[in-house]
């Protein structure tokens, strides 16, 4: 990709973020939508070095209006804005449903109206799954959410999916995994764990595992998953489709722990039982077939997850007072 | 069910009245909330003969405030209410997603917080599952909706079963297919084509038939649907889960319109080629599989459409001027 008008929603966020700086050196003229709600990812940190290369539109996917304007004469759309807390989602599931299903609809519908022609790449997650009746979980698996977020979000991908088969709008879907590098939010765990885990080992602070810890997870390093958007968005056949992707080493929460631990001085994590509102809707084992999408497009993670923290913790290191 | 306090979303609409008869023959309490909206199917006359025994609450689902105090005192809810239309969703998709999701996720927030011991039947569509990958469809068939109504349906149904499985909600769903009978809508195609069949015949009007008529459809009478809704709501197995309704005997469109032309002298129908809009939403053949329901609950369609047809037309007959 190269000289091209690229939209970026929810890109003062953690992936948007990293995906900006990639197509900005890459040569294309990015421009990002976010609203920098407090809560969710957005950080103007987070594009401190880009700032005067890109175009940072404040404004709220919600607003039908004004992203009309703005995706008028983009090439491509990187869609990523969106409330990725699942306990979030179960206190305020009307928010959810707005932002998650509602507005990736009227983005959609701009689309149709005002610039049929564009490219699009929305990001959903492993979450629409809910917990898995096998493993690892290829894309033929029931959607089986277990909170208001995953609902909305299928509804979110099915929207882009029906937009391509009905009005020939090229849509792709990725589900991302574990997402995790410099640049997550870190304040607390809206986005992954992770995130939290990171903030207290830089703070000295032991790191919590929920329940037994042999829960089983796959992680994505954030360059890898830049990686596999930019290959969605240029590849004529992922159009109209959905993959996942994930990780080529799942861990268990307890060996995921030992591992950050290892990368810190003195650091320590402690076993504590699950909190009730999140045992409701944990998924157990998770751990994502991502074969199609590699298969499809030569997608590998290069990144591994001791590489990957390392480069997580060295940044945040150095970057955490604009982290807390 | 008897004594029993009942409400019904959408109970001035074709199923809703016809299940608000039989509840109150049952000896029921039966509260009905209906909009009214011009071009669903809510009909004050479908309710003209027991009005005198059922209480009417002119409101719209999306207005959550009002559902919220109707909804305190209920034993069950039979939650009808929804934007039908495939059609139409295509044009506003917001008003579908407004009341077939966010409607859904309001009455059961109300259900949440002021009557938790509520027992629930949703009704679905089996327009959820899109084009058939195979026939008969069960419900383990992906759900691959055609128009933004499927996306939005499937939503309403999920919020019912997180409902249950989160906050022990007793929440059951049926996914119907056609359903025909007396007191649907027949001034235009918005709940089936069955509907401005019966009316083109009894106007002494061709049926059209789109394409070349082989596309197979299931059906269910009205009666049959009722039986499945009461059977749903009573039965302590059906809760948390989703099943499929439909009927023994799949008939072409074509065949369809020779069964209906021969209840009504010198009546025709004629082939014509699929409108554009139509097309890109059409399934194809669509047959469900409605054995787990049938083998779980012993329920079977006892009208054939032969029978169910002449009763519609006996009815519409005689009530046509308040249905066109």
């Amino acid at each position: 990709m190269y000289c091209k008008n690229v939209l970026i929603t929810g890109g003062l966020g953690f992936i948007g973020s990293n995906l900006a700086r990639r197509l900005v050196e890459l040569g294309n003229k990015v421009t990002i939508i976010d609203s920098l709600i407090a809560e969710y990812g957005g950080n103007s940190r987070n594009v401190h070095e880009i700032k005067d290369k890109i175009s940072i539109n404040l404004s709220d996917i919600r607003d039908a209006h004004s992203i009309c304007e703005t995706i008028k004469d983009q090439d491509y759309l990187f869609n990523l804005a969106g409330q990725t807390s699942h306990l979030d989602s179960m206190k305020n599931p009307f928010i959810d449903l707005d932002i998650n299903a509602r507005a990736q609809l009227s983005i959609l519908e701009a689309c149709r109206k005002v610039n049929p022609n564009i490219r699009i790449v929305f990001a959903s997650t492993r979450q629409i799954y809910g917990r898995p009746k096998y493993l690892p979980v290829d894309e033929k698996h029931p959607l089986l959410p277990v909170d208001v977020n995953g609902i909305n979000k299928i509804a979110g991908e099915q929207y882009h999916i029906l937009y391509h088969e009905v009005y020939g709008i090229a849509s792709s879907v990725l589900r991302l995994t574990n997402t995790y590098g410099p640049r997550m939010r870190i304040k607390d765990a809206r986005q992954t764990f992770l995130g939290i885990w990171i903030k207290n080992l830089l703070q000295g602070k032991p790191i919590q595992v929920f329940g037994d810890g042999e829960q089983r997870r796959d992680y994505n390093f954030v360059d890898d998953v830049t990686d596999a958007l930019l290959l969605s968005a240029t590849s004529e056949d992922a159009v109209g489709k959905a993959f996942n992707l994930g990780g080529p080493d799942p861990l268990s929460l307890k060996e995921t722990a030992k591992l950050m631990c290892n990368q810190i001085e003195e650091a320590e994590f402690e076993m504590i039982p699950f909190p009730q509102n999140r045992k409701a809707i944990d998924v157990g084992d998770f751990i994502c077939d991502y074969s199609a999408f590699s298969n499809a497009f030569g997608w590998q993670p290069k990144i591994t997850f001791e590489e990957g923290i390392s480069k997580s913790l060295d940044f945040f290191k150095k970057e955490l007072e604009y982290y807390l």
